[in-house]
């Protein structure tokens, strides 16, 4: 039994007895003395070779990819009994990684602290004595009232660690309830969470329900002190909306890692946003444990187990 | 019984019944109709106030110090008889914040992203697909390696935020053992700790024997893409080592919160260091607890039970 292996990262998990592993070129057409395999990883791969793959493995059961989104696998065509895994939760901990450093910037002014070194400046209002709690101002996460919006695999290992430096969390998905110990609201419910929040985190994926999700409206019902962080998807946010919030100094500062479209055109607006930090789509890109996830759904699959994150068709 | 609270910051205590608190200015002598206090509270007061009270205050039987360092205090002159607490613990969640916010920045490259984003430039070095460990670059705290040299109330609260965040961390005190579940290296064996260590987190406090601590020989052994924190004493890192470093390119990155003299002068060639980033003694500077601690101690004084965190002298 063969299982293919995309060349755009260093793979070697331990698969079961009788499996062979073929690493090949994840931009290109499938090779066809590889056209027998069972199981395809998919890791940045290209149209063309999902096309290939779709059309030429004919002995195709399992299509294994290493990232959180499948639109483009599902785009590309596969027969109907070929089983398709996501790479979810493999992207929680760098994503979340990203997502802190972005806020924890924002909250301890480090873009400001760099302007005034530039300056060779001792900023006295960046240092010092200081309350906890600054009128109008977050400078601290301790206390802070944190909104996660999209409160799957990367907002609950995020909550986890801002609720450790001392921040009060709740999270919106589809429906309401509680997850990890939070609080989870519906998302028909978030406009009244949206004025007791500091900090709004954006998860979401993209889809026709959340695009433009945080609009002018989100943006408004806001604390004007209020910082949003987006390592979802960048449609999910009303880009000029955000651009009018920062400029008018209605939105505290905002840390974005996606952005729509991506790249973001050099001549676009936002680049010069206020209080706005930029970047480039690389929280996460780096699957961890997935050498573990293609061994267990490898296995699964052989001994005809449940196949862990499958996406229903 | 009368207890003296400063000026500079709001403060509440509950103190016991018999108490009378009056908050005096921390920055002038003492008035002659408060020399009958016998406690005073300490936070961001001048050296004459401080002389003023260890000469006019007959009564005095504790100072308590909302800052973890107390050698301004130390040198006023208090009799002996007059116990000394410090502020200990009440800074560990602020700073810790704050060092790990330098870090992340550091990790996750956003002075970088700010600077591409000047230029309206989407970076494909700072995004996309990459390795979870590129070779000679620390690019995420998941599996790395963190020294932290100074572990007590401050370090050992990093501490378990860093291990939540995936990095393995050891600290360095005066004596080797376990603390909150951590190795700790006495500081006689540091050398042979550096050349394995990815992040070097520096929490020592001023004194004698740290002056100078992070010098050439510690730079040097370390990995060239070690990324240093001081959030402890701008005295315990060798400036000039620090800047030849970096500029060699004998170290990966630094984030420091403290420097020797502060303010930094404007002249001194630190503040354009590369791959540096200075804040100006913004990481604590706002007990958190402050109250609590302050009527802990008062109604232990009262009750004659243990006052914590008093100063040996
Ligand atoms: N920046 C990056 O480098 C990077 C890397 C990886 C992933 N991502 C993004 O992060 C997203 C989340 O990843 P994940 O692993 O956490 O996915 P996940 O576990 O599937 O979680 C998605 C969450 O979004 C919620 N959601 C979906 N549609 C919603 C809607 N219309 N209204 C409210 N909530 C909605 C879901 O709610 P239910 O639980 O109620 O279904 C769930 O809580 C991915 O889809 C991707 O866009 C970004
Ligand atoms: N940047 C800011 O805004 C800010 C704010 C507050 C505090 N600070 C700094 O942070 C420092 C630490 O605060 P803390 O509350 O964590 O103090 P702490 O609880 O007293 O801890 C100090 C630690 O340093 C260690 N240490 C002292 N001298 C040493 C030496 N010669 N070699 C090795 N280790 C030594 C101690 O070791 P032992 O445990 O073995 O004695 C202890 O682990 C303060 O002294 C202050 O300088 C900075």
């Amino acid at each position: 039994m063969k299982i293919l292996l995309p060349d755009t990262m260093e793979l070697d998990p331990a698969l079961p007895e009788g499996w062979e592993a073929v690493v090949v070129d994840a931009r290109e057409p499938i090779p066809a003395e590889h056209h027998d395999a069972e199981v395809l990883v998919v890791w940045g791969s290209s149209r063309r070779h999902l096309e290939s793959a779709a059309r030429d493995l004919g002995s195709l059961r399992l299509v294994q990819s290493l990232a959180a989104g499948v639109d483009g696998i599902l785009a590309a065509g596969f027969a109907d009994d070929v089983v398709i895994a996501t790479g979810a939760g493999l992207h929680s901990r760098t994503v979340s990684e990203h997502a802190l450093a972005l806020l924890l910037t924002l909250v301890r002014r480090l873009p400001e602290a760099r302007i005034a070194q530039e300056h060779h400046e001792w900023s006295r209002e960046l240092g010092g004595l200081q309350p906890l709690h600054p009128e109008g101002r977050l400078t601290t996460l301790l206390d802070a009232r944190v909104l996660i919006w999209g409160f799957g695999e990367i907002g609950q290992t995020l909550a986890l660690i801002l609720a450790a430096l001392g921040a009060h969390v709740r999270g919106v998905a589809r429906s309401a309830g509680e997850r990890s110990g939070f609080e989870v609201i519906a998302a028909d419910d978030v406009m009244s969470a949206l004025p007791g929040t500091d900090v709004l985190v954006d998860i979401l994926p993209a889809s026709p329900e959340t695009a433009g999700a945080v609009g002018r409206e989100v943006l408004d019902a806001l604390p004007d002190h209020a910082i949003l962080v987006n390592v979802g998807r960048g449609a999910t946010v009303d880009q000029d909306a955000l651009l009018d919030a920062l400029e008018d100094g209605r939105l505290g500062a905002a840390g974005i890692d996606v952005t729509d479209p991506e790249p973001l055109p050099a001549d676009d607006p936002l680049w010069g946003a206020p209080r706005l930090l930029i970047t480039p789509h690389g929280a996460g890109g780096r699957p961890v444990g997935a050498d573990e996830r293609i061994a267990r759904n490898v296995r699964s699959l052989t001994l005809g187990e449940e196949i862990l994150h499958t996406t229903a068709r």
